[in-house]
């Protein structure tokens, strides 16, 4: 409860700084990071209004304001309004903003209706994202939220080191996946985020999800898998298998893979750019010839969702801090004929970088 | 296919209707009901763009391409393009719509930062809903959504029916929700979307989720739930159960609100607006001295998300038609005591009402 004490102080502050009247914050990670209420979605309006200056407050539909008053939000002081079901919570959260309001922001997942409505509710107001204020707390991770990450690092590892009793020839991608996800779940996560399986020829495409191709002794199987655990921090790893022997092309390009994700790993300390961690990997693959077909960016930050910042992408000169927590995760696509990424959240530290995926990295050959 | 061809061109006559130069619409139902294409929502904007003249066409991150081409928007002859990691979607995009474009509209759902980022790069536009041109359509359910919708509630109906295997005195409304949720899947759906436990005084709350209160015998308790089918199509029914015999009151209480949801589910016709369908209860609860207890709408549409137009709410005008799918789910909340709530999904059909879910409306009292 400190720690989010704390978190909604720095928002506030940041809000301030950044020359903005307020932020409004719909159900979502924004949310639940600055209240510990992890409300859903809906029709009906639920939104934090933090006010640069003066008391936040919680404006939800009334036949919510039960659920909202036993979440974590109800311990926080802070007052949670309700409206009924013919009032417009638009106009009375812009009567309470300050006189002459010239600049909000929104999380930056609010849905449109919800923004254009607070846009026509502020006609003479600009509206910007909550992220550009959020992004600089949410991307630097306390210890207790790397801690937070280590175990959902851990319970994603557990379902790796069972992909064996599911990852067998004759079994359709979506019959392992139906059984992965059961395994995301038994691991501890209480949802299953994603499931890809990318048998052969699918694993060529980087965000192929599952199909009803059967697996066949031989091929490589790309599997990228996460959930989220019950206090809201995500998990995401990947695995790529063999199943029996595969081509010799394939373990030519898995060496490959596994120096440049190796090196990477083990570049990550404070300072270096979120480009030059790129290009750590990606020079060895260009190097070995490979370098048209790693086609995504290295990673992304992981938090309390699955992508977040920082982005480790070219381009990118953010200078890696203690405490970002992102994927390392390059990749090498053979159009038509296979693919391999490898994939581990690592968190920046003083000195240098923790890898939070602890299964190995070297190539798995189940019995095929 | 037909159908969603059909589908289509229907939105694409009506965004010119509308006046709107274009639709752009992100991954969410929108997506789905107008491709078939059940993309993630993701930081890299996934976008269809619907012209009022000329083709539609999809604009996907490289990465997507080929996960977009392999879903059934492959099929629709519309073109896909990819764009890079470092290319800008929204000037694109922009670059792609008629010169002076003055109007777009946008899904409802899509998120803040690719609203303001389309606002920035269309700065002569006026942005609004696309579910203002799309309402109109998704809100006439043809006969094979009907059909899909009647898959869906079958199915929500048959772990109802199940539900004295996990809803025994001594279990807490936690462990209860969890086999729920394998029972919604072990049905038939892909997702579960939500389960209400709402035991004793919880029961009050209409959207209290789950806690870790221990059920008792005497205990009312209102079970919420709801998943999403392999077509994409939604499930919800609500039936409150008694866990032994439970308070005089609470039988009175559930006299009234049953002769209250039967009325509703039996008024149900074309020509009928939706406040006179909210009324048919709120006059039965009211009269029975529980009007200040019934403190919200009658129902949602359903069809691909579990809220969508009609609302069946006080002040809504709009005549039910035939195709239209909503829920009747009145409740009654004694604070601090109990509550119960009874939902079935109705279809407007040529000459009156459908009920969808079919599992008894009788107090269905369960060994305490």
């Amino acid at each position: 409860m400190d720690e989010i004490k704390r978190r909604l102080a720095a928002a506030q502050k940041a809000t301030g700084d950044a020359g903005l009247e307020a932020l409004l914050v719909a159900p979502g990670a924004d949310l639940r990071y600055l209240t510990g209420y992890q409300a859903l979605p809906l029709e009906r309006l639920t939104c934090l209004v933090l006010p640069a200056e003066g008391d936040p407050f919680l404006v939800v539909p009334l036949l919510e304001q039960a659920a909202a008053q036993a979440s974590p939000a109800g311990a926080l002081d802070i007052e949670i309004t309700g409206f009924g079901e013919t009032d417009d919570a638009y106009e009375l959260i812009a009567r309470r903003l300050p006189p002459r309001t010239r600049r909000f922001a929104v999380d930056n997942h609010m849905w449109a209706e919800k923004l254009l409505a607070f846009q026509a509710a502020l006609p003479d107001a600009q509206a910007g994202l909550a992220g550009d204020v959020l992004l600089e707390l949410r991307m630097r991770k306390s210890p207790q939220e790397v801690e937070a990450l280590r175990r959902a690092a851990a319970a994603i590892d557990r379902v790796h080191r069972r992909i064996g009793e599911w990852l067998i020839p004759g079994r359709t991608e979506a019959e392992v996946a139906k059984d992965i996800a059961d395994g995301i779940l038994a691991a501890g996560h209480t949802t299953v985020d994603f499931v890809i399986v990318g048998s052969g020829p699918n694993g060529a495409s980087p965000h192929h999800e599952v199909s009803d191709r059967v697996i066949r002794s031989g091929d490589p199987v790309v599997v990228d898998i996460g959930g989220t655990t019950p206090d809201g921090y995500c998990s995401d790893s990947t695995r790529t298998y063999a199943v029996g022997e595969p081509p010799a092309a394939f373990r030519e390009l898995y060496e490959v893979l596994l120096r440049a994700q190796t090196a990477q790993t083990e570049a990550v300390r404070p300072g270096l750019t979120a480009e030059e961690l790129d290009a750590v990997g990606r020079d060895i693959i260009t190097g070995a010839g490979y370098g048209e077909h790693f086609i995504h960016r290295t990673g992304h930050g992981i938090g309390m969702e699955t992508h977040e910042e920082p982005y480790i992408v070219a381009g990118s000169a953010r200078p890696l801090e203690p405490g970002m927590a992102f994927s390392v995760e390059p990749g090498i696509y053979l159009p038509g004929r296979f693919g391999a990424r490898i994939e581990d959240i690592a968190v920046c530290t003083e000195t240098g970088g923790e890898r939070l995926n602890l299964t190995g990295r070297d190539l798995v050959v189940l019995p095929g």
